[in-house]
């Protein structure tokens, strides 16, 4: 038999299986990138042979973090603007900083950046939608991140697309592209939003996407002002519109699905298709709380995301879970919806359905690919842990992600960055930056 | 002229005074435990002499962080019980484990586990209301924190207290063995609520806060049910209550004041009653929110706190900074409220004049003592800084403070606590946690 490849052992292994098993202490093992095995570990006992050895020293091992909703570029943009109405925020500055500083090379950049970011914090996975596709592909594959990355799509002049006419053929090419280019990267195609993307183009992006088996992301019922928008224009909600299209399916992700009605829910879990919850994203922008304790009791499948860093700012996906779980009890007065083991069910395992790829990734179960998050156990704040859920949900963050594996691959050792290095990311960044400022 | 003994230079200098005026690059310098000037530093150019210099290396220096809610030794029930009912959480799960757990010595071991969390993330002074306060004061002025330090006051049997007719002298004597101790504990007193305190108890509790001049603490308006109970005792809601007692005043600080009428605001407003808000523990105990908008609009003074760690369930205060910043969005659906600075002030100088220490601390200016948090500078989620208070309210997190000072004096280096062991620490705390969880 192959040998073992690499075993970690000594942690507390939360495996999100279907039975949210828990081994404490316990130990996962894994062979050619893949976990081939998960249970308890006797202290004592030397774990089973393998190249090598990882004691997580008493932390929590859990399955690497699926931020679903990214803009990974973005992070350019970080703390540029907020506390600003929505249309200056847009208008004012968003839009024309994108028109002016995103290029090819400010991508690059802005992606090396983010997933720096991501990778330090846990999340092994992300679903990203922006322009120059080919650029955030190239450089979240570099990183050794997994990420499904979505072409952006919309009927107005974009970074890269700047005549519209050609915006669904742009994703179509991208994705045949990358569609076998590397393992860890899939291919998709992001819709903006029902208000800024015609019917035509619609249908026709989703058309795309459906003959190349892959994702297709939208924007859809964020703020109230775009349902209103909706009943004038198309005499029915947002959902209700792209039902009539024909988009929704179980390859569509609904991004933040904040005002949407029972009858679109009921359309929602009808057609299977998973929502994007971004909690932070519509806090700090006042859209709204989206429903999410009556999307899980509808049967919908719920992943978080982050939202881009402008209106965040940051993509720690553990902070997010914290407000997820908080934010849903104070918005329904009911300290009981919206609890830990769902909140990192959503983080983990729904993410990755979400996204289309719950059978590869999102939880330690055999079979799975081996990305995998070990945090720390020697933070005071992390003391003590008496349920490893309620440790992640609601005490740890980002910084506590002490190693971080994708296919097996040590990604992140003792807090730092194997794949590239961190201060040179910072210092290019940093330049863009000044670019940003000198003439906002 | 005596010499400085610090300067801490190289940094982006946020010195929350009344202009909010941020050097970029700046420095900061020490002189006996206080601040004798703040300024721009001229790259390139030295420093001005003293006996110790920081290099701040690009990372933002400004006031400790002031934590104006807490039950320090409550750390040692974090997690212990998440996503019940109100009345499930306390009776079923928190009083019996303080009835049955708590005393001198684990009250000693909670505090300092909760001391090492507050300082390595940047909180140099806090705001606590427990019982055996001796033993918080005594752990807390061992780490080196500054603290108003309240012995708790109710009319049921409790920890230490077990007579509760002698709740009030019990308190008194704590304020009178403190008062001139330590130079950075300020001992006070803290009636728990306007329902678990009965008029006479809460009417001699502050006539004894008024003769010693020290702060008196009360959670009060917390919850909807707790106002009915209001109604239904006294005709009146929680604040009328209190302002019918004549307990209100510039010394008394109100601690969550969620459900408040424009009535009991006023009343608050015209006391010159400070409040204290909690925003991640109102959320997760699903009790509601402030109206902090309104208290600033109304000139009230508002701090942060992030209450016990059974309720949060971490002592993170920069995390508290970010949700206070979007809660109050979202639910006002306005984007422009509780801005980035004004967050900033409610976590220092809001917070220091909230426990009425508005002289002392809270800002970097001269004359105030050298409370002061260097954040690093070196994480991808903290690049770019186009505005430093963003930066502070939208990306960091108390894991990405790198020193602290307190009086001057280096009580963090680097992220390590200079002022104890952690290690030893989580060990005692690990311990008195295995006694817990085995009777829970």
């Amino acid at each position: 038999m192959k040998p073992n490849d690499l075993v970690i052992y000594n942690g507390i292994v939360m495996t999100v299986n279907p039975d949210f098993d828990i081994h404490r202490p316990g130990m996962v093992v894994i062979r050619d990138g893949g976990i081939v095995e998960t249970g308890p570990w006797r202290p004592g006992q030397p774990p089973p042979p393998a190249t090598q050895h990882i004691d997580a020293e008493g932390g929590i091992v859990m399955p690497g973090l699926v931020n679903t909703h990214t803009h990974l570029p973005m992070t350019l943009f970080r703390g540029l603007a907020d506390d600003l109405p929505l249309d200056q925020w847009l208008n004012g500055h968003i839009f024309p900083a994108e028109a002016r500083h995103i290029n090819a090379r400010t991508v690059a950049v802005g992606t090396r950046l983010a997933g720096a970011e991501l990778l330090l914090g846990g999340t092994t996975c992300c679903c990203d939608g922006y322009f120059f596709a080919d650029q955030v592909a190239e450089a979240a594959a570099a990183l050794g991140l997994r990420g499904v990355i979505g072409q952006g799509v919309l009927d107005l002049p974009a970074p890269g697309v700047p005549d519209p006419a050609g915006n669904v053929e742009a994703a179509q090419c991208f994705v045949n592209r990358w569609q076998h280019k590397c393992p860890r990267i899939h291919p998709a195609i992001f819709c903006h939003s029902p208000y800024t993307c015609g019917g035509r183009t619609l249908v026709r992006a989703k058309a795309a996407a459906r003959a190349a088996g892959c994702l297709f992301q939208i924007h859809v019922a964020e703020t109230e002002a775009e349902g209103r928008r909706s009943i004038t224009a198309h005499g029915c909600s947002p959902v209700a519109w792209l039902e009539s299209l024909d988009i929704w399916d179980d390859r569509t992700l609904a991004v933040h699905a904040v005002w949407v009605d029972r009858e679109d829910i009921d359309t929602l879990a009808r057609r299977r298709v998973a929502v994007s919850h971004n909690p932070q994203s519509n806090m700090k922008l006042a859209a709204g709380v989206a429903p999410v304790p009556t999307f899980l009791d509808a049967g919908i499948t719920v992943g978080l995301g982050t939202d881009g860093c402008a209106s965040n700012n940051d993509l720690d996906l553990l902070r997010e879970m914290d407000t997820a779980a908080k934010l849903h009890k104070v918005i329904t007065g009911r300290p009981t919806v919206v609890d830990a083991r769902q909140v990192v069910e959503m983080a983990t395992i729904a993410g990755a359905g979400a996204i289309g790829l719950a059978a590869v990734i999102g939880s330690l179960e055999p079979g799975k690919r081996a990305d995998i998050v070990v945090l720390r156990a020697d933070r005071p704040h992390l003391v003590p842990v008496y349920h490893p859920a309620s440790t992640v949900v609601y005490a740890a963050t980002g910084a506590d992600v002490r190693h971080v594996f994708i296919d097996g691959q040590m990604v992140v050792r003792d807090g730092l960055l194997q794949t590239a290095d961190v201060n040179d990311i910072l210092t290019e960044a940093r330049l863009v930056a000044e670019e940003i400022i000198r003439d906002h």
